[in-house]
């Protein structure tokens, strides 16, 4: 609960629109599905594999975000607005990363346990990005608004863009 | 009042689904949120801001569309699908504009006072665009599907693509 | 009924996240689409249009999804995760296709009769794609996050990135 706090002061802080925290808890979907991912979380752990995809899909039909039972959230994570957002079974967040609405933390088809991307701290995902694969992206990394990401990213850079060409 | 009705039947008139105004009214989320907005803004505008941002988020709740009670709209807006849209605080919107879904009109965290863009009029942004910061959208700019603006754009323009490089 | 029970049974197959049918017809929103669409495209053949989209906009209150009851849909698709997905009046999808979320299968204003894009069998959409126009995706196709495709695409091509120039 004291975490929960936490992440409500922080995103009145952050979001030049939130006038308070009090506005944040009653307002803001990005923090609603933090209280549902929180139990959900709690519930896949103890291996309650359909109630726990129960309340995560609950917390989707409430939210318009979709985070899976299974993933991994640092503190003070900030959702926002999170219309459309989609975060995998095995995606791990650090602590103090934002992430914007139409984000996707999603696989490839490609890796097998671990098929979601990770996260370090303080990463800023703009909105439409899409991180796919067990990839690394960098403490303090700033992704740009539709971009997408195959690849590590190192810390402190920025990333925008998406290559663009006709594979066979 | 007088105003939605020419709303809805500006919406019969340009989407090829529509079969009449009938027909938008109880099936457009793209004209339900402009009620939602009409409220919300009147309540914004007399300082009662929680009232009005908790109108404004059942509006997102009940069609998937988030207009922040601030945001400055003009006549006859149609917003197609309209699923994921984000509109900010300061976006200013002016006549005839079509949005997508998926749009955002955004901030970049990089200004302070005026943070979101402005559509002058007749601008069409195709689904999953992203408008960006406080820049000014000249009349009849025609967004290609999630092309990622971050500069004014002269009038009469057609505007593809991201630009895609990996910036230090 | 027997090729619902299909659909969900190729969903619980192909998702690493699915355990089980019972686990799909419960909890995917993708599956979930399907039911409302089989009815809504029912009531469209007989001309029943206003009803038709009225379950096809209960369908998308409820999940996220929306398709047009007009659209042709094949056997086996997987709607995954779904949310910001619209599907439009004259798409036609084959069989066993997998479409992620945030995917458009829209129009371009340009077209009068068929509007929409057609996929063929076997056809992978990556999430946020917009596949837009009366255009032919061809057979086991891959499309990349967030491409936009505008052209016809041959079979067994895999398609990524968008075309980004300003265009007078």
């Amino acid at each position: 609960m004291k975490n929960l706090y936490e992440d409500a002061k922080n995103i009145a802080i952050k979001d030049p629109a939130a006038t308070s925290v009090f506005h944040v808890i009653f307002l803001y979907p990005g923090f609603h599905i933090l209280i549902f991912h929180r139990i959900a979380h709690f519930l896949y752990n103890i291996k309650l594999f359909f109630i726990a995809r129960l309340i995560s899909q609950i917390g989707r039909f409430l939210t318009g975000i979709e985070i899976h039972p299974g993933a991994q959230i640092g503190r003070r994570l900030f959702i926002d607005h999170g219309m459309g957002v989609v975060i995998g079974e095995t995606a791990e967040i650090g602590n103090d990363c934002t992430i914007y609405h139409g984000v996707t933390l999603g696989g490839t088809g490609k890796d097998k346990k671990k098929r979601h991307p990770t996260l370090k701290n303080n990463v800023i995902v703009g909105c439409g990005a899409k991180i796919l694969g067990n990839i690394i992206i960098g403490n303090n990394v700033k992704i740009g608004a539709n971009t997408v990401v195959l690849n590590d990213i190192p810390d402190n850079c920025t990333v925008v863009g998406i290559k663009g060409t006709i594979l066979k």
